[in-house]
């Protein structure tokens, strides 16, 4: 990646993170404590690639209406976030760290973080549903509602992740792990960048072609985890690396290759990025962004 | 309770769960385990009261449109369901059997039990998404979506959990208490009633009025659970007594004594059942369940 490309994200995350940080809620009350735990891992920082993706795309479609594209932008990250404190609980992945900060569990207790989990996913539909005015705008609304209901769940994120703890130990074929990595990753990728089309007013088919895209670079960027993994240094990575090997997961590169494994995220990249061409309006620093996460070096 | 309330309510309970079933998620696909376990458990009996008190506020305020509140009867249960997976789990309540059946994470594995309560939390968003159908109703039913979003949260059944885990092992006030009461078991009473009106159309006012309503219903019931777990015997109550006590959980009796809380139940429910009988409209069946509930003897 070019050293302006980095910085032109390193902004936007900036800018994205302001807006988001409007949206959580205050540390009070009785509640205080897993407020606190929610807010803790929301401010754990990372890129803040799923609400960029969707304002990215929303701006593509000529969205303008910040009042609606905000909240839903705030609310991709919360459930992001809720997938990773469960994840990093005993019972799931047991890890104590993440971005070198301690994981919710360890900072709050096990039942805390539970209930943050639950919290910061509840409230994700609490704050989207902010977009709702009471005028006609509410019917657009409801479909981005419906879109954010139904890809982090079982039909999605979580049916990747259920796939995905019970492959753990053993060999799983290749279109399961397909179904792992078009589910577990790939699912709020394409949810993001499908609200910030329908909320731009997209057409229906625009918003099957974004779809299409967003699952192809979602594919793309799971297989380049799986290589960085077992190519990285950890200090490139910034965590460590061969987790995958030590916690016996299937990756794509343990079950095709490395060489195969590298041609595959080409192939996805290539045929996204022209899908993407294809449309009738263009964002640039989307392009760019997109090509940036399946070819990342970290 | 005479013979033909309780009769009536078993009845009810049928046609209730007939409804919900239908809103399950079919058990197939590489996500199967994990919609096995939210359907194990959603099918684990309960009187369904929430749904049922949802559907006899919308039937008092003249709803009629069936596809419009059924999925938010599924949507409520789903909810109450999901937040008893994780209250069972060990670094919680860590109860292996309820209602005689053994808990998801005893049968399903921790690990997918966590999942089962998160696909169940959401699952209860994408089915009342359902209600929306890309007519001006929309507007209608995002009032009833916010609701649902909010009553659940950390504003409501959360925050009052938050504050129950907290206050485990030591004592509280009477202050602490009563948002406990209110919140962990009131608020989605709250919620399916004040759904049940909006989706109903009824007025701000009527909305605001049935609130308040559930909330004083909410607190006798919770008043009175805290009074059988000290005086009822195992069999009557179907459960083991005496839990309180041995959790070390404060109570309303433990703060205030048995004399008192007894009054309390009337009293709340004598100002329910007041501000119930003002409302222009009737449901002699809602006002008979309302009364059951505050003055169950099981």
């Amino acid at each position: 990646m070019e050293a302006s490309m980095k910085e032109k994200i390193s902004n936007k995350t900036k800018e994205i993170e302001a807006i988001i940080y409007r949206y959580l809620p205050e540390e009070t009350g009785y509640q205080k404590t897993v407020i606190s735990a929610m807010n803790y891992t929301m401010k754990a920082g990372g890129k803040r690639l799923r609400p960029m993706l969707m304002d990215e795309t929303f701006r593509m479609f000529g969205g303008t209406d910040r009042s609606l594209i905000e909240p839903f932008m705030a609310a991709i990250e919360m459930i992001h976030t809720y997938s990773l404190i469960h994840d990093d609980l005993p019972a799931l992945d047991n890890d104590d760290y993440r971005r070198g900060r301690k994981t919710a569990h360890v900072v709050y207790g096990e039942a805390m973080a539970i209930l943050a989990g639950d919290s910061l996913l509840n409230y994700a539909f609490e704050t989207a549903a902010k977009a709702f005015d009471g005028t006609s705008k509410d019917i657009q609304t409801a479909k981005a509602f419906r879109i954010l209901t139904r890809k982090p769940g079982i039909y999605g994120m979580i049916g990747g992740q259920t796939a995905d703890v019970e492959g753990e130990g053993h060999p799983v074929d290749i279109d399961t792990l397909l179904f792992i990595h078009e589910n577990k990753t790939g699912a709020l990728i394409e949810c993001a960048m499908m609200i910030g089309a329908v909320l731009a007013g997209a057409s229906k088919e625009e918003v099957s072609e974004i779809e299409m895209i967003a699952r192809k670079i979602g594919i793309a960027f799971q297989i380049q985890d799986d290589i960085l993994d077992l190519t990285s240094t950890a200090e490139e990575l910034g965590k460590p690396v061969g987790s995958d090997e030590k916690n016996e997961k299937n990756t794509y590169v343990s079950l095709t290759g490395l060489e195969q494994s590298r041609k595959d995220v080409l192939r996805y990249t290539k045929e996204a990025l022209a899908s993407f061409d294809g449309l009738s309006c263009k964002n640039d620093f989307l392009r760019e962004l997109l090509l940036t996460l399946s070819s990342r070096k970290y």
